[in-house]
């Protein structure tokens, strides 16, 4: 992924005026916060002048609920529609449905008047290629064209989706969860979150979905659901002139992704609280809450076919930038041609890998009751059996089950294998479906085996106290679910959202139990191996200035280690208060490339009365310049109340205390670094000042705190497993 | 509640040598942080040493879980045993087991032949105390005697528990959760989570709950769990000699509580995390995870009726406070007793106040199956009708259901005002179980109402779209657990984690959209009344110093306006950093009471170099003078690397730099009191000096702040709305 984004999305964006970050660089929260406060205060002590002005302020007080319908209104309705779009698309791969070719299977067979389900997906509308393009349903013929039409279409969606990708929005690839991360931690990367982003990450994410690669749509759900609160937030001055408070909106806006994506509306805000979100008040929470829940209704009413609590899918993309160096690597749109190819001529064959991967996960959580007809529920049944058919007890596995765990045991290393190579592609991906979809592989296998070892040999020790024979004491299906969980968990990191999600996906609340055991045994035995969860590892390899909430800075290192100049580096740029000539400054301004300057007394004593942004200086001077009489190169420029005394020829000099900010923030030079990173992490600073009894020392940026943390974690790796 | 607590608690605490903070002040979270950093680090450096020492420092890396998992089975256990001895003293009151007196009802006839439900109630074993006294079970003498006998029990163990709580442990009263918020944001009050608090809460709240009094154990049950907390983080040092880590093991605690209240391990991290913490890293989330869950499942392996969901009953008491002049309140056994007799005496007679709460509830959250024998199940059946048991469609009311709404009308005015006087008094009692019983009966009124109406008026058109004659379309169950839900959001303004323990607690997955509708609404409109929750609103009456994360500070004013010394104020008390003698800072020590002072070069220039705590200063001269020789009153302290230079004659002098904090946290007098505000509460300090170009100008502590937020929302009470 390359700096340079899309133009198109640059477009939209107005151009910077003062105030606003340049790309690529880093928010200043506490600036941001006392900037919207202004404007607040402006509007309450407006709001008392007429009654006009009153419903103004109350509009503004309420337009953070009112983004958030919209943001839920628009997010629910996109997966709604991507959704629909999904089913047609994937069905088109076997066949068409002859009364309206854009029904899916299901709705082409809806009315139809066959009374089993079996039957039913038979229903003559429905015609398969082969059925269509040769008469002939079965055969060797029949299966070697439906195959051959099934990765043609594959391919056909996949080559689209990447050339879309590649040619209107190359922010659209991946899933985002990383880059929206970074975002909400205050970076700003112009365009990643645009319009037009939005439209084709939508139309694309719908394309890969359908071509059966093996990726879900969740993460890409949640960058979408980002570029509908990033639209709307444009849309009201409150949230668009002001960067922090616009975070705000994109840490709802994840959560209302989620919610959709999986039908979980409080996982989906658990999930922005414990995984995405970097400043997340309680005033966010309950905001996310309500576009969670907007959202997930919005879903529900639009999608036709009451979407079972199985809405799963949700994926996580990270192996591009990991893979940046092969050499398929540079021919993007060939790698995801020969990837589709392989993906499609190796699923097809095998049922599991055929079947859509959220299909195949409902079908591995699903008990066997009797009505089942499903090869994983082909058990010998005890004809004498009088039982009631939803309390069936556990039995002998039938031919069915053994080539199931057989094709399962094949899905498996294909997934495993197929998913790394598809994640790192500039395509719309995410880890979601594919991680649960393994876990749960492997889980419903562990599950088969402990039944039928239970079935044949009750009376061993481990059996006999909570398994007696003709009872129900093994449920393959739950182990199914906790091998998803314990998958995801390892992958992700997450605990918490993890089982809330679970559990509203499968309404299994009696399951809860062994779901967090799961969620918390596979974090432990993830983190044994290294605590970086997936989004933090992509964000480490993309060199993001992430400073996360979870790392914990223990080393005795000082400010004045970490501050620059170092030792031997010449002395920081500064400016004095009443001495220097607007050619200075404009000559300081055009040798460096600092975000602003610190303003001393003088050179001599050092004492710190200040700190002037870069951008406004410029803007000052230039104003100046045009507007001011009298201010010419040698105008002495004064940051004092007062003017300084002048000899009597000199040039009229130039005031810019307006432009002094009088509160920049210092730490003492002693200051323990530890104390310095809890105070960029929790105030979100972008530079902090080191003095020493006030004399001005030096300056830690937001990049040299990062630099020395990754330095001194390179010293000393043990230290990361002690905390 | 006095300030003096309970002494045997104060003897439970080691005397506070350097490093604890004294009772009623606030911890410095930066100050504990780098505390426990270095600790820390001597333990990973030494861990290299041997294998010992590495084994040591596995242990102490690990102690967080162990701590966990030891709260977690504790406080499951007495959760458990605080069920099963409330089940046996509530039946007391009505009669007793003539087997094994120590049985509760349900146990006595457990083993009982008796077929029915209704039958089995009423097992020969189980003697009402009108069966076992006169032997007489109906008529009026045997009600009379039983309604005297229900009285007298109530009575004896409401006296029972007012007067445990006044002798042994005053701290015992209420619900904690308003004390607990301000202990975790850094306040101390010494013995209140200790184990006489523990004991006597406990026993008391199995008391309180048996007598039949409108409160509910939940509340308590969060500071028993605290308690339990308490205890084991001082049995490891990691813990018990850092506030600041303690308070993140209190954090869990508090969501164990939560949990084994309700049955809802991930509603007690919620509510942890929304309602209670102030500082919850997600480290602190993972752990509150796992104390939740251990503590849920010791709960339920325990609990031999294997606890329905509806284990609710939370509660949380603040009206003590509010009701401090009242004459009775002088009065607390009196008031008790009184309050219980008329409780008693009123609640008897109606079927739904003489049940416990929690039975109420469950009863008006259950739906109306064909089997129900409730008398609010007393509909008129069709004759006709050939439907499954599960499914029953509308019918009309019969004469039980018209009954029970005037009995519903009366319990519901009785719960109300008996609620109101029962929170003030001095017993263990919360707030959550009468909140929801309240919201549950309107809701079932409600709920009863609609489908009458709907079923005599299903032409009209609010009810013509969705609700055919013959089918099932209203559920007035539903419409109380909407009530319950609304009424407790409104009570606490908890959002998600409310939602997330309703359908914990009722395994209603499928009604959280209505559920969430209710939380956001109910949010709402307690907000138009006023912003605070009951916690918030207890914690201002009693004057906590508590900085509420939630407040917004939107003020225009400066850290000079609220920094001390004032205009016209005597100047700051500081040091110097080497040329005050001994015997002048010890005048200084004993004249103020201030808890520490800044030092600075020379009163000249009042150049700022270092701030020294009180404790420090006294322990460090009172050492030296004991061991160092040559130190008298007019030996001269420094706090410089190099001593002064001295006349010749002079004493020895004193190095302090030792005790020299040398990063004290400053801002600069311009800098807005918002940002001053967001400082001392992310980084949870106690003080903050006001420099200005180095000069030391004055100070604020966190008081201060506190003091100038109540005053600028005195003057603008407007503003709270605009946020």
């Amino acid at each position: 992924m390359s700096a340079s984004g899309n133009l198109m999305d640059f477009l939209d964006e107005p151009f910077p005026d003062v105030g606003t970050y340049e790309d690529f660089h880093t928010i200043d929260w506490l600036r941001e916060k006392s900037r919207d406060t202004d404007r607040h205060r402006k509007i309450t002590s407006k709001s008392k002048e007429s009654i006009w002005e009153f419903i103004k302020s109350l509009l503004d007080a309420w337009s953070g609920w009112v983004v958030m319908l919209l943001i839920g209104l628009l997010a629910g309705t996109l997966a709604g529609v991507i959704d629909l779009a999904v089913d047609w698309m994937t069905d088109l791969k076997e066949g068409v449905c002859l009364s309206a070719f854009w029904y899916s299977h299901e709705q082409c067979c809806w009315t139809s008047n066959e009374t089993t389900f079996e039957d039913r997906d038979k229903c003559p509308l429905w015609q398969k290629w082969s059925e269509l393009l040769l008469s002939q349903s079965e055969g060797a013929s029949a299966y070697i064209l439906n195959y051959l039409m099934y990765i043609l279409w594959a391919l056909l969606f996949a080559f689209l989706a990447v050339s879309l990708v590649r040619v209107f929005a190359p922010y659209a690839c991946g899933s985002g969860i990383p880059e929206i991360k970074t975002i909400l931690s205050g970076f700003i990367i112009r365009g990643y979150l645009g319009k037009w982003t939005l439209l084709i990450k939508t139309v694309t994410l719908v394309l890969v979905v359908s071509s059966g690669l093996s990726l879900g749509k969740e993460g890409p759900l949640v960058h979408v659901a980002c570029c509908c609160g990033n639209f709307f937030s444009s849309l009201f001055s409150k949230y668009s002139k002001n960067e922090g408070k616009r975070r705000e909106v994109l840490s709802a806006a994840a959560a209302a992704g989620v919610s959709v994506a999986f039908g979980a509306p409080i996982g989906g805000v658990l999930f922005s609280l414990e995984e995405v979100s970097y400043y997340f008040p309680l005033k966010t929470l309950w905001r996310s809450f309500f576009a969670a829940l907007v959202a997930a209704f919005t879903l529900r009413s639009i999608n036709p076919f009451g979407n079972s609590r199985l809405v799963l899918f949700y994926v996580e993309y990270h192996t591009p930038w990991r893979r940046k160096t092969t050499r398929l690597g540079k021919y993007p749109v060939l790698e995801v041609i020969v990837v589709t190819a392989i993906t499609a001529i190796i699923a097809y064959p095998n049922p599991y890998t055929r079947q859509s991967t959220s299909e195949l996960i409902s079908e591995l959580f699903n008990d066997c009751g009797a009505l089942e007809s499903s090869q994983l529920c082909d058990y010998i049944n005890d004809p004498n059996m009088t039982r009631p058919v939803d309390d069936i007890p556990d039995r002998p596995a039938g031919v069915g089950v053994y080539t199931a765990m057989w094709q399962l045991a094949l899905a498996l290393i294909f997934k495993i294998v197929i998913t790394i190579f598809t994640f790192g592609m500039k395509i719309p991906s995410g880890l979601f479906i594919p991680s649960m979809a393994v876990g749960a592989m492997a889980g419903r296998m562990v599950g088969i085996g402990v039944e039928q070892l239970a079935y044949h040999h009750h009376d061993w020790i481990i059996f006999r106290n909570w398994c007696r024979p003709g009872a129900d004491c093994v449920t393959p299906g739950l182990y199914a679910m906790v091998g998803a969980a314990a998958c995801l968990g390892g992958v992700t990191r997450m605990t918490v959202s993890l089982v809330v999600i679970m559990f509203e996906l499968t309404g299994g609340l009696e399951y809860i139990v062994p779901l967090m055991a799961a969620a918390v045994t596979s974090k432990w035995v993830a983190d044994a191996f290294g605590k970086e969860g997936i989004y933090e590892a992509h964000i480490h390899l993309n060199g993001y200035p992430f400073l996360d909430v979870k790392d914990e800075f223990t080393h005795r290192t000082l400010a004045t280690d970490v501050m620059r100049p170092r030792r031997g580096e010449p002395p920081l740029s500064v400016l004095t208060q009443d001495s220097m000539t607007v050619e200075d400054v404009e000559t300081l301004i055009k040798e460096t490339d600092y975000n602003g300057f610190p303003v001393v007394v003088s050179r001599d004593s050092e004492r710190l009365i200040g700190f002037a942004q870069r951008r406004e200086l410029i803007l000052a001077i230039k104003n100046a310049r045009q507007r001011q009489e009298g201010i010419v190169s040698n105008s002495i420029m004064y940051f004092t109340e007062e003017p300084p005394e002048l000899p009597a020829n000199s040039p009229h000099p130039l005031k810019l205390r307006r432009i002094l900010n009088l509160s920049p923030f210092t730490v003492t030079d002693h200051t323990p670094m530890e104390t310095v990173v809890d105070i960029f992490r929790k105030l979100g600073l972008r530079q902090c000042l080191v003095t020493r009894s006030g004399r001005l020392l030096g300056i830690i940026t937001k990049k040299d705190v990062l630099r020395h943390m990754a330095q001194m974690a390179n010293q000393d790796p043990e230290s990361i497993m002690f905390n």
